[in-house]
């Protein structure tokens, strides 16, 4: 029952049982649980359901081609009919772009309801049905990471606008109900729960020690890979088995403030990871999201905001404990899987 | 694209069709963007998947003769050979029992990490593998929730735990691991963020009203049935589609204080709600949570905890935006949950 700290051999490689512990960082603000007694080795993590993104429906509206059947264009790159990336509405947004004026007059009565008011966006990240964006080359890469800026600075015109999250969902099983390759730009009224933990961690980190806990990202966590402007890592109290974070080496406290240079480093290396993560384990379905900060933060809070860029691959489901409690239970510990994806070979 | 309030007419059912609306309740202190536009009507809404818990294993350690092959049992009820529950150790728990000294020993050097000392434990519900809890009668529900209680009272004579979840995971796809019905019960040495949460939203609502917000559910939120010392709700600002809370009609600040007539009263409507659930919905995987308070509360921080029981049908799952943000999308308005769920009948 116990797992006390001993060397167990597995058939000749051997691995050192740890004791479960729990860690915060300050980046997420909240305690996670290790407990590697309930799992097998790192190197054995598989997804048990890959993401099986290649049969192609008899008709899919992502297609180029099939632009009439989607929901209205915000823009295209290039601006003529061979595109490569198109940013469009959601056919069935969350939130809807057509409230701003109520949302402006309707001030909230009890401070409990707020009109839904927000812009969803979808990202065609490819014309052709069974490219993902992992195939595409740092270049092709940073297009689509400039079409997130591009979209963002559109967005950032209205003032009731507060927090504007990119994320991808790739594979059925991390939320994708599309196979053709895209991401989404959801940009909401209100600052969610986890920027405001991370804007309140990161600045007691600041004021303890004068530092942006990010911007010493590579002695704190566990390095995997790096480019000129990133560092790839296993973060220190990661929420996920084999969640792996890119950030910039130098402060930066918004995405959209990312120039063309960077974006095609951050493309190199995005696709290096996503190419590790789909090599060891297994293609797995997987979902990234884009941190940035506050549309508006104060000079004061700068200091200490630094954007970053996590992917999760979809491994394990939520229950009962973590619905209930906000914890999680992480059954790798990350210094072992920056060991692990440091040594993948895409050769 | 937009879904502005109108009436639409699905073959002579008139349904409301609303404006995506943003809504944050003192509870769960968050906002959770409540969006129609994207679903079916409330009653058209099943379950994908259905647990499929009846195929038993050719061998299930949870089942009578069998509880050699368990991990060290905690209790059994009654204590003879003919149980009706057994309490037992997780054979593979997060934490460890056995780490007690040195999380004593070892203050967190940095206040980053603690020692992973816990208990993690399972309450077996039934002998026989074919009974799921909502096939017992009201008394042998209650009987499960005073197992949960006397373990609980068991638990607090160690000095290190500070929250114990107790949490029921129904189906594979809501995680759980044994088809055997049974639930787990884990304490830990920290107070998880979901409750922080809702000790300062509850905290907020009491300084600004003098009223604790559980007590005044009946009012606040949207019935679906009650006994006599318990009502069943539709939260306000549900983060799961079909989201049940159930919650003491007196104020009671720790699950572990419910006595054996309430807990045979409690077990009644438990019953009904998972059985209306199941009928409604297909049969869904789902989750249950006992939303306690943290054990050491202080006299100040009483009027404003009020324990209750969450049931969440697992209907879809997380994908990036929920994981980036923390907040979630419902489809379905928690009043049109409650009256789909009060008029379903169980003849």
């Amino acid at each position: 029952m116990a797992s006390p700290s001993h060397t167990t051999d597995h058939g000749g490689d051997s691995v050192k049982t740890q004791s479960p512990e729990l860690r915060k960082d300050p980046v997420t603000n909240r305690w996670v649980i290790f407990s590697p007694a309930r799992a097998t080795r790192p190197t054995d993590f598989k997804s048990k359901s890959p993401a099986d993104t290649t049969p192609k429906p008899s008709s899919c509206p992502f297609c180029i081609g099939r632009e009439h059947e989607c929901a209205p264009e915000i823009f295209r790159v290039p601006n003529d009919p061979n595109w490569k990336i198109r940013v469009i509405e959601n056919l069935y947004p969350a939130l809807s772009r057509n409230l701003e004026t109520q949302s402006k007059q309707r001030e909230t009565d009890t401070g409990r309801t707020i009109v839904g008011f927000g812009f969803h966006d979808v990202v065609i990240e490819s014309p052709v049905h069974s490219i993902q964006i992992s195939d595409l080359d740092p270049v092709g890469i940073s297009n689509v990471l400039i079409a997130y800026r591009k979209r963002i600075e559109q967005i950032t015109q209205h003032d009731s606008i507060n927090y504007i999250q990119v994320f991808k969902n790739h594979g059925a099983s991390a939320g994708a109900s599309m196979s053709h390759s895209h991401s989404q730009i959801m940009a909401l009224p209100v600052v969610p729960p986890t920027v405001s933990s991370r804007l309140n961690g990161t600045k007691d980190y600041f004021d303890e020690t004068g530092k942006c806990y990010l911007c010493e990202a590579k002695s704190k966590e566990f390095v995997i890979d790096e480019s000129s402007h990133f560092v790839s890592v296993a973060p220190f109290a990661a929420t996920f088995p084999f969640e792996v974070w890119i950030i910039p080496k130098d402060h930066s406290s918004h995405f959209h403030h990312l120039d063309d240079v960077k974006a095609v480093d951050l493309g190199g290396l995005l696709k290096l990871m996503l190419q590790k993560i789909a090599k060891q384990l297994n293609d797995p379905p997987y979902n990234y999201m884009i941190h940035t900060s506050p549309l508006k933060v104060t000079e004061s809070q700068l200091p200490y905001t630094h954007w970053f860029l996590q992917i999760v691959p979809q491994l394990s489901g939520v229950g009962g404990f973590e619905i209930g409690t906000g914890c999680y239970i992480n059954p790798v510990f990350p210094e072992d899987v920056a060991k692990v994806l440091r040594e993948v070979s895409l050769a």
